[in-house]
């Protein structure tokens, strides 16, 4: 596994490590496509707790300890791991699809428009564009 | 990008990518922590409105539409990229962890002692495996 | 407490016990509402744990052992418990905001039009009424 | 339903409300746990794009416009009768599980032990008591 590391993961080597796991503790009869959304939900929820009474948190976390570092790394990869092995299990190439919305997002969010502003669509100048990230779902007042 | 597909995308890729598209937009600004945290929940909550009222979903989705799946792996990809990002901004190797995280389930969930079961370790031989994939929360009843 | 629980909870009632809890042990300072949102989503992702590797679960959760109910009381009351924190906070009256919706909700899907149907606003005779519970984000195909 | 408003709703009325409603649609064969659990989370993550990109939320959200509030309170409303409903299939009395678990919360937090703190229960004096708000799992760091 060393070398992987050297040579940075890909998805599909995830997807496959992940398939290998279940396969092996014969877990695939439990690995249908809503357990795994809630296990992954379960997952979020844990991730979420470790940043429920922090108030604001600067980029880096400095003053963290190594062992809460730890332990963020580990729920972040609970998430990744039950969210790549959904994906196989729906027949979807997470990779691909990854890939193919980025570019969405660079279509959706022109850089000469959006730069610096979390607008909503209609507050810009062009209709096709839309500088909020959040698909023109969020409070408009945001600049 | 075409290349990038072809030789299937790394962790690392996509951490770049995302950085690159905040970096453009002036959008690094936004991107703290929690307000990533929450905007991923956001993703996971579309996402799980894809399955809300479908019943149970057999594996590889029968019946579903392209443009269903298509819609699928975009909500998947959303949740992916906030994932990395948030990864990113806190400052931890997301592809790293996610292989230090599979090893250690690897011994947390023994192939001999996790084969066909979801138990509860304190319903298993050993004390130290652990066959329950929800770190031991989950309802001891499933067998 | 007893008194309260012979002529059923309000949700003002909850709201000035979680303010007195909070009060008493010097915890304000800690009731954020991202703070509150968060704790919040830790718990929504508790409660999906004991559901996760269920597979469909009828209704009435038939066969579920006694302690298994009373732990999903639990859970759904400390989603609820963080909800009327967090409306508090948000200085939102949970309670009348719930009646509100509720007459949205019968505007928006009315009986003649919405029975039995789950469909897309767009594929029943009226323009106003939609009668997809999701606000119309769900999968068109369900019928 | 103006008479309920003045007296201030229950957890009980809003579950008949619920159930009159669903039945009247014939909605109740939608309205299994796991698609009401699901429902949930979507709406979860409708609540959490409201506060994705604000970064900290003063308490009282001074600053907000009406429509903002009112949307808030929506996404927190949809968020209680999705709630509300998933107890109720689940053959679960949310008010009294509520009042039990205040009780039970009150008896592991204790105030003398915990006022203005939030550390885990095993850095003070009582092994009994626990000022950790998230059941333990939080950061001990977090004083």
């Amino acid at each position: 596994m060393a070398e992987v590391v050297e040579r940075e993961v890909t998805l599909k080597e995830l997807k496959t490590m992940m398939a290998d796991f279940a396969r092996e503790r014969d877990w695939d009869q439990f690995h249908s496509p809503r357990n795994l959304l809630l296990a992954m939900v379960g997952e979020v929820g844990e991730l979420s707790e470790i940043f429920q009474w922090k108030g604001e948190v600067p980029r880096g976390l400095p003053g963290w300890k190594d062992e809460e570092k730890q332990h963020l790394g580990e729920e972040l990869s609970d998430v990744l791991l039950y969210l790549v092995r959904l994906a196989d299990i729906c027949g979807i190439d997470l990779g691909k699809a990854a890939l193919r919305k980025l570019e969405l997002n660079a279509k959706k969010y022109p850089v000469k428009l959006c730069k610096g502003s979390s607008r909503k669509h209609t507050q810009i100048s062009s209709s096709e564009a839309d500088c909020n990230e959040s698909d023109g779902k969020e409070d408009p007042s945001k600049q």
